[in-house]
């Protein structure tokens, strides 16, 4: 079994690179969105030229972004949905939603702060974790029936 | 034609109410959460019992919720969700993402100061307005083809 | 909204009487499988011919059940399924799975006996209960927003 | 042609271990549920932290274990699943059912004891056997065409 | 409940004339193809003009007949099929396994002189009758719970 | 049998009227776009707001009139396509391949001129016509059996 | 591209062999059901245990082909029917139903005397060949653009 | 991630082979339909046998073309369609219909001049570019979130 796991949400912490060292060894292919930030919101125009409109500007740049997060969603047997202390991140709101109308198994990261905002998005997950050393260990859980010790 | 709508996202202004009142006579179903922010919280243990841990007392509420919710998006036409000033509204872009995975149509419904932010849920949209009077002119014009004076 | 619910499972007490009773004047349309025991297990042989084989006799009789079964399913938004006291019921935990795999909001019903037993099946549940009234306080709520006093 | 064969239900006896020994050298890939069970029903409090109620235990445990199970169901052509003596083996008719529910082709393996108890998840299979032998013998047969002598 | 049945396959005798009339007073709406096998055949030349190719003629006939067959095999609950004494009767295998492929619930009628040769047909099948009156027990068996006298 | 017929394409002659007028009586319900031209290309900014770019007045125009097409198209059960002399009428054709992946009945309905530029569209279609009384005559015989004199 | 293929149908001739030869070098992955007459009707109980009923002694043995033969059809890009001279065949064309509702592209190869009798088979189809040399062309012109000389 | 990429629609000018050498070192995989006018014209006639009617005579290949064309859209993660200055090209919007219907991320490929006759088209794709080395581009921020200098 290889498990195919799709890390969405927060840029901001090393929280996809610790999962993805963690789970060294195991059989798990990652993918994420683009993680550069000003690459993120200026490809859309960077590549099909320039907009006035900032509202255009933006508009280029997301439904770019979509295809790379589209085919990751839809590869993925697990998406993983990571959200930090700042920011809107509606974003990161609207994958989960769309990964859980796709039944994928949803794994959500966050802190104890934002339980109760968080409340629908953890009703669809299959495990609701705070640190990215949990998910490391659901995988290899997932994989091998090995616990943490 | 009937057109189905679902009324997702803030629920602490009177733009549903708009809606359905600028609506009157036209072919269209509403549909919408329970938008009693008490009663959408207590649900789970009111009915199921409490819960001393308030992340399960979430939980049980969250998931209560979700029976309806589900059946909102997936019987609708149009899902119309709106952000409005306050609150993180993770479950209005998770309701986005899930009603677009459908292939549901969008409309997105937020002020101006939330574009950036909202770019990616804006992207997946057939309409992005910012005043309720939009939808409806939206919902008369996809039914009729009539246009505002 | 109406509220399709399909009621499967245990068929030796009266809880479907109770719960039909209890949601008189919701906007709700109830189906269940044929719950007479000895009809329900003879029903292929009496149409379709005796078998000296036990085997064939129950095959034929499950098999016209599932032309009930699967219809009441697929057209439910909610399926309820109650594991009674007694017996087996394995057809009560095939039907959530098939459930679930369709996608419907599942209820599952049961005494606190059974909790261990049935975790993977609650797992998939959106409300877990284990009083026939609850169930009807449920559909209450999603269909009025109104909880019990 | 390979055939991937996922071998659910009961985890007491060596029935996995004998399917798969015999279809070695057949064009096979198996997978399978956790069998350790104190693992299995501990995973969730010990990766995601303890929960003082027994329900909530097991609810984080089982939702790990779907996260397997689903993606091996999903993934397979052939859902073997195995009822034994004891237990009450509510998630093996789960996953039978959620398997059906999928298109999969079933097996079910039990004893004919059980054979009145399973006649609705046996009317749903394409084999019902009671040796895992047969099992092999089934898998050779539909890579090979070759019958037992 | 309201079970939509469709009637495939033979057209010269009076099986569905006996199923529609033994039905009268349960909640069936029936549909099935054009049985007039001399308007069947005709149809496509008869509206979109004449072809010197026989096949062609055929094949306009064909497609316009599959805009009804397509639609009442789509719109059913139950597919009943029926083989007769005389000819290939291959559309009517084809609407077989046009149904099971749907998941449709099949209830294949014949002979016993042709079980051989049905045999992967009605492995398909929930029913497999010979008498167009056990068709009528099935649809009032699944109905109403009654059973023949 | 009702059948739901969604006429697409072209909207500068009268040949939705003539159908329409000449299935009364017959059991089918029709839908179409908006055909009043300019109204379809100025909706989005009429209602959304001007934009100084064509390429995104036209955008906002075609998203709205895509909540209409969408639904008509899933709705239906025949898509019937016309295409006429002038114009590129690549909706028309897209509408036809959005039709033919969703699995819907197509009738193509164009001149001669056209049959080999339509060859790809047409070897979707389960039907090609010229003339709107043909397409009368299909949904006739389509709902009753009955061929023209 | 590789092009996965499934030849179903006909066994008494050499027809798959010819295609599988023909095609030797071209980027195809051939499956066809178990082609031993012997083994396929007598599988179920050579398996599975003897019946005295030879309409269970055919089923056990159906449902087994049937793990093959969905398999083989779902995986399939393609799906080739023969019709041959004699017998009713009727699992070829159920075959045939059965991809044309899965979307499958549908080649269907039998003599010029069964044109009319499988007019609705090749309604469904892409292509109707009468040669299984014509099959081997088909796949060359689909993979490579080339034409026989 | 590998990109599964469709290039459909123009034959005419070398936009496929600009795609295809500005990507390489990428990971991803091109698919096309057959490019060869001719060949594509008559493959149907010379393969199945010459047609009187040059109607039936492009239908059978226009038929054959379809086995590639669905298989290349279906597989694809990306779909990408170009416009070029002549001809009708309802094939290539029929194929961008067809790949919106599915869920694919579209990109359109055309000069300014056809934006407005293409708006519908437009609006169901992720990205608009006029240039082939765009569409390079594209695929290289979606696999490595590099931007053109």
């Amino acid at each position: 079994m290889t498990l195919k796991v799709y890390l969405s949400g927060e840029i901001h912490t090393d929280w996809r690179e610790r999962i993805v060292e963690g789970a060294k060894g195991l059989n798990v292919a990652f993918d994420s969105p683009v993680t550069d930030h000003a690459a993120s919101d200026d490809c859309g125009v960077a590549i099909l030229g320039a907009e006035e409109n900032k509202f255009w500007h933006d508009h280029k740049g997301a439904k770019l972004n979509a295809i790379r997060t589209r085919k990751g969603i839809a590869d993925a047997d697990i998406v993983v949905v990571r959200f930090g202390e700042d920011y809107k991140q509606w974003n990161a709101a609207f994958d989960a939603g769309y990964a859980a109308a796709l039944g994928k198994s949803l794994i959500i990261l966050h802190g104890p702060q934002h339980a109760h905002a968080l409340k629908e998005v953890d009703a669809a997950a299959l495990a609701v974790a705070d640190d990215p050393a949990q998910v490391v260990q659901i995988l290899r859980y997932v994989l091998t029936g090995g616990l943490p010790d």
